[in-house]
């Protein structure tokens, strides 16, 4: 049972939990794998719109935020990040909150949904967001400094969300 | 004669009046219509890595920013915003702004440029940014909110800043 609500600042060592591991991987996200507790803090909680969690068994095991895309004349298309915690992947956590963001997205005004940076080799979350409507709308050659890999490309992925 | 230099503090009001009626449009920048001279001073000159000016004989026509375009893993690729005087159009002004930032960025260790939201209606932009080597990566369907058209797609554009 996966249930998804708003993030309180008493989540934050749960969330700061998932996200460090995932931001020191340096495979999948563009935050610097060396960003501290205090950045992280304020760059997924703080700077975005809103920021989400995902329980499992009354456990984080996922997190997530919402923003707009661009400022003003851009601010109806939205952009969302999403990190499910290492030991609880494969469990329809990062689908079951990609479908609560876009849900979330229309009721706060959102028309659309855009990704800036899916890393190309992050073959999963390409799929799965594929399999979600998002669509590649471009690839951004050597955009994702993979930190085992080099630079490899990104994709540019966007879904126009129906109400 | 086109001369391109570093923004210095003694510019802004030339750079303000020059950006105030591009950004009250809203048909090229996502930037509020109503954008304050403060918020303008900020984004302009203060949140980007570098600030230019374009002077035609001694007279400030044109300005660009230059910055990372992703934090981390994503911040060898630059991003820049163009704008030239609206009575100083077609003189080759952009042209030499988006020449010399490529020169800039390749010097500050980028690898490569991308611009985010390229205004499909702008047709003469896209035009410009293609014949400098830019290729349209991919298109994003109603992603700017043009103030007279509504709804409009926009481009993103990458290139690879070859030294």
């Amino acid at each position: 049972m996966i249930a998804l609500r708003r993030f309180a600042p008493a989540d934050w060592p749960a969330v700061w939990s998932i996200l460090q591991p995932t931001f020191a991987a340096g495979d999948t996200y563009a935050y610097p794998p060396e960003t501290t507790e205090a950045q992280a803090r304020t760059l997924w909680t703080e700077a975005p719109l809103a920021t989400y969690v995902a329980e499992v068994d009354g456990r984080i095991a996922g997190t997530y935020y919402l923003k707009p895309n661009q400022p003003g004349l851009g601010a109806h298309v939205c952009n969302c990040g999403y990190v499910v915690a290492p030991d609880a992947r494969g469990r329809g956590i990062a689908a079951a909150m990609c479908e609560h963001s876009q849900r979330e997205a229309l009721a706060l005004g959102f028309r659309a949904m855009q990704f800036n940076l899916v890393v190309a080799t992050n073959a999963g979350a390409v799929r799965l967001w594929q399999r979600m409507g998002f669509r590649i709308v471009g690839t951004l050659p050597g955009a994702f400094r993979h930190r085992r890999l080099g630079d490899v490309d990104a994709h540019v992925m966007y879904k126009v969300l129906a109400p």
